[in-house]
């Protein structure tokens, strides 16, 4: 089969033809069909995660349909289903013709739902109800989002509208603010204008906005720690910048802000599998509405480059996504 | 009075002639004995605090004794008492000849102990407790200190030792390697030596040291994480080499790592009043044994610049005095 594959943190994609691997117990072979390129992917690709052995296929969620099962009652129910799935823990991901995973890292598509769509059913969406969640526990009155015209930005606003969570969104381009907008945001935010860093503090200050999720880290991480209110947690989600996080000492000393970070296997990882289930179900329900995303552009498995070269420098025009198989 | 002053954050010290204030409802006035530099007199003068009026007087704890009482019962009885004390919330501090407080800012002191030694009771102690109590509530295996020569530091690994709590001490010259595990330490690293780095990272991974307590910032801060189990807490508490904190973005995306902060004012504000009475009697259990600084020198309040200096400079000499008034 062919699949994508990289040798070392930070190194280029290989295409290459090795051999389907078989399925152990509790775990399913999955034909793929679909899979989008995500900013996880590319922290991922970019090395620091633990528990990773090279070569490794890349790729987070996918689309597929279940074509061998190993051992066991839940990878047999699952048997030539067509699922949204993602890799096991520290497992090849979603970019080759198959992928073995865990009966368990498989959501059956309901026929009304396409392969392209059940493809970013996984990451994105349970990344913005992470984001609420997250919201609801740490007791947060309000929210900002730095990267706010991205597919998952967009989500989020959908999700904070209908929960009545006050959610800032920071855009880079001026048709980005009649664009939220226009779908109900609120508060939007244009960081190329002059007043932006006063306009942020003040209205932060007003929505008491002490959850701040941060796409970009760098140089923005210091100026958003610097308009939150005291008492803030920035979390870094992804890093578009590509540069170092570098804050004032104080900030976290006599500020008591937090600088902590999410990726959504990290999040998944401890929670209870009734958590996960009701998780996964309540992002489901939203999928129809809040939940889908624009697609900019697909490419085969072999322009895998390319699609990521595209991707990192249209990263709010839509979802890049990579055609498999064809249903 | 005699007062220390400071005009802006940064700003030079002046001493200057003032009115003694009149304590109001609740408060009690103090008659300054003593006075100790701390590493959060270094923060504070640098600037950064909320709720913060100029010109303000430093000095975050000291000894007296409490010659005028305002309105009240608590006030009254402390009226005449020898006590250790600290200043109001957002109010004037130590470092002049008398300073207004709330009454329940002053613990009375036995006999037994001096005013130089009651002078220490509050910061150092705390602080060290507070460590103590952090590692508890997060269910921390181990931690690490990187001030492990300081008073506070010092502290710490008797508290540890006596908790058997695994602390990781970290000293930058060979001889305190040595003094310290006289005292009892068990792990010390020499931050000069060349093995330096993998040592601290192996030793931290064999003792799961996740509470890593931070008094330099700058690049250390980025060591520290990168030496430290995934899913550590760090925790700035001074910023001794004066620069800005600089991570990896990875550190707290991939590797569920935290920066926080901790300043003991800030850090006892949300308690409740039955927590502080309960934590400062478990400070004063300890004030005899693990809980004494060792005087380096003292300076008379006038010669405060020049005591500072002397502290930047020899930070792990042993406790810096303010001399204000005389037994």
């Amino acid at each position: 089969m062919a699949a994508v594959r990289q040798y070392q943190p930070g190194g280029a994609l290989e295409m290459e033809q090795v051999g389907v691997p078989r399925p152990g117990p509790g775990e399913v072979l999955v034909k793929m069909e679909a899979s989008p390129v995500n900013p996880s992917d590319l922290a991922l690709m970019a090395g620091g995660y633990l528990e990773r052995s090279y070569p490794f296929t890349p790729g987070l969620e996918g689309s597929g349909t279940v074509v061998q099962a190993g051992k066991g009652i839940f990878p047999r129910i699952r048997l030539g289903k067509r699922v949204a799935c993602s890799p096991a823990h520290g497992g090849n991901g979603t970019w080759a013709e198959y992928m073995i995973t865990s009966a368990m890292n498989t959501a059956p598509l309901p026929r009304r739902i396409s392969m392209v769509d059940g493809a970013m059913m996984l990451v994105n969406p349970m990344t913005a109800m992470a984001f609420i969640h997250m919201a609801r526990q740490g007791k947060h009155s309000g929210m900002v989002n730095n990267a706010a015209a991205s597919s998952l930005g967009k989500m989020l606003i959908r999700l904070a509208k209908g929960r009545n969570i006050p959610l800032i969104n920071i855009v880079r381009r001026e048709e980005q603010v009649e664009e939220l907008k226009k779908m109900g945001a609120v508060y939007v935010l244009n960081s190329s204008s002059e007043s932006y860093s006063t306009a942020l503090k003040n209205l932060s200050a007003e929505l008491n906005a002490t959850l701040i999720l941060d796409a970009v880290t760098g140089s923005e991480t210091s100026m958003l720690l610097d308009a939150a209110p005291g008492g803030a947690t920035l979390v870094a989600y992804a890093r578009l910048s590509g540069d170092p996080i570098r804050i004032d000492p104080r900030a976290v000393m006599n500020e008591e802000k937090k600088v902590t970070g999410f990726l959504l296997a990290n999040w998944l990882k401890y929670k209870s599998l009734i958590f996960k289930i009701r998780f996964i179900n309540s992002v489901r329900r939203e999928l129809d509405g809040s939940l889908s995303s624009h697609i900019s552009r697909s490419y085969p498995l072999e322009r895998v480059e390319e699609a990521i070269t595209r991707y990192r420098g249209h990263m709010s025009d839509g979802k890049i996504i990579l055609n498999i198989g064809s249903e």
